[in-house]
């Protein structure tokens, strides 16, 4: 069983998962050369996945059976998990009573979710229906984890490329959930909430009129989403994508919204391959904990993370990030290669 | 000029350095394959650095000249800088008066330890006694920026190879000093105050007394240092060491105890490089802020972070590390391949 434990010092929270130390590539580069014949997350080859929780299929196909668009499974090498012995793996040294060694079993779901039965690397070389659909699954996850009330907290990422942690080529994204808020985003709640306290305004309803109003950081917009690189991008080519009106969960999105969230997506994404070569990249979806109601003062939001430039000595000894790339340079670079919408 | 920027609402800093964009390999692979002739840190190429600030010379030779140990040069593409015109590259979007877009001159030096003259890859290349020339610098490097009053925070690092983020092949640190205290630092003096304001002592010195009392966690330790894998270890084989004797800032070790840190990092690296296959590898040096006196609450350590395992999605979004390894297993099998000492 997985377990979370936090640093007596600093609050940081891990999840040890040695059950993950088995899993392909764990310790070495991505199977980037995985032929499809291989390859789990094909179609065809669906035996070779535990059994799906959920698939966007065309009718008349069987469950685990050719015949899907997307297909959510639980991950192979989980780094939370629902069953098992909670007292298990209880590290030898923290004696009952003690708050010096926390740790708890890591209680969660880790989902795999498929966007294509198609062996490709990028959810850009997907139609952009395609990926609304994968947006829309992303939502319906999220929301079965908010009803299921055994989580308090769940995150959708996705790792593509070696260099952004994947450990298989085929598209996938994943799903954490976790029993509590991990301590930097309760920071960035607590922070969202003293703005509204302020300011009678979310933080981000506010960054986003600013942006908006300057453009200098803006790299493109729809009806319904905005994509910026921030002020403090920590990456080079960092993007935020942000639904203009308010709204702190993504999984209250409309089909209509989490297709139009895709379709922005889709473009930036095209443009940031376009202008850097198809880089390994990683996006996350950051939404309010599912332990609140729909809150004034936060905004979901999607952060796509080109992985350019390592993450050195210095980002993980004082947690200063060293970007050579000012957002404003970043912005206009990717407004002049976007493709018209 | 180099510039510090905080997102408004995480309060995440950031360095912009477009300057760095320039500097080889900024966004490929290291250039392992950089052949001796062409290194600018081998002994005989000084004219291709910036003119050294300071260096362990064999008497009678020249500074900028062969016949050093060890080598401190600025920093050819540096994230902070003292000189220029501070009001330079100053976001345009940042309004008089606005406290939105906070962006600061990053002012501060960015210096480059070479610690040999051979183009060796990893400092356990060296013998302890060279590592601890090195050892002693760094703690004189940092007096030397603690004395200039220039500087509230400095930080030695160590990245070693492309997957640690170097960019040059030949073993070198690096020191960044910065005009103000990072917020995750200032989270751990905050954390370590209020330990020692409800215990009446150091929190690292009653973690030194609980590890060494339960030994899973512990490495190895000498008449002086401990070193341990952290129970919230975020990395595989992470290892902290630390003095056990309560000590706040690194520089202030003598010459005698920099030669004892020395001596047990070179023994537990060579240990992590005999169980790893020599990874790419960070080093980080924790030491107090400058504007503080000898502090009782806070405790000098060095982290040593093998890069095996990547950052990922759910690492960037959430903050949480996955880590396949538990810290009881990574110091039992570091503790099994250690050399005698």
């Amino acid at each position: 069983m997985p377990e979370l434990r936090r640093d007596p010092v600093t609050g940081q929270s891990v999840v040890i998962a040695e059950s993950r130390s088995q899993r392909p590539g764990a310790f070495e580069a991505v199977h980037d050369d995985l032929a499809v014949e291989d390859c789990p997350f094909c179609e065809g080859s669906e035996h070779l996945t535990p059994g799906e929780v959920a698939a966007l299929r065309y009718d008349g196909t069987e469950v685990d059976a050719p015949g899907w668009q997307v297909r959510v499974v639980p991950n192979k090498y989980p780094a939370t998990s629902l069953g098992g012995d909670a007292s298990s793996h209880v590290d030898a040294s923290s004696s009952a009573g003690s708050d010096w060694f926390v740790a708890e079993p890591a209680i969660g779901s880790h989902e795999v979710i498929i966007e294509s039965p198609r062996h490709i690397r990028s959810v850009s070389e997907l139609g952009v229906a395609e990926l609304a659909d994968a947006f829309r699954m992303y939502a319906g996850r999220l929301a079965h984890h908010r009803r299921s009330g055994r989580a308090r907290y769940a995150m959708v990422f996705k790792n593509v490329g070696s260099g952004a942690g994947a450990s298989m080529p085929h598209t996938h994204s994943q799903l954490i959930t976790l029993p509590s808020v991990p301590a930097p985003v309760a920071r960035e709640l607590r922070g969202s909430l003293e703005f509204y306290a302020n300011n009678g305004r979310c933080v981000y309803c506010e960054l986003i009129d600013r942006e908006r109003g300057d453009c200098a950081r803006v790299v493109a917009e729809s009806k319904w989403y905005v994509a910026i690189c921030p002020f403090a991008s920590r990456f080079p080519y960092e993007v935020w994508l942000l639904p203009r009106n308010h709204a702190s969960s993504y999984e209250t999105s409309t089909s209509c919204q989490s297709g139009a969230a895709a379709s922005l997506t889709h473009r930036v994404l095209r443009g940031v391959e376009r202008l850097l070569g198809r880089p390994d990249y990683n996006y996350v979806i950051h939404t309010a904990p599912f332990d609140t109601e729909t809150l004034d003062h936060y905004h979901w939001r999607l952060e796509l993370i080109p992985r350019l430039s390592k993450i050195a000595g210095f980002e993980l000894g004082a947690g200063v990030y060293i970007n050579p790339v000012a957002p404003e340079t970043a912005a206009r670079q990717l407004r002049e290669v976007l493709e018209p919408e």
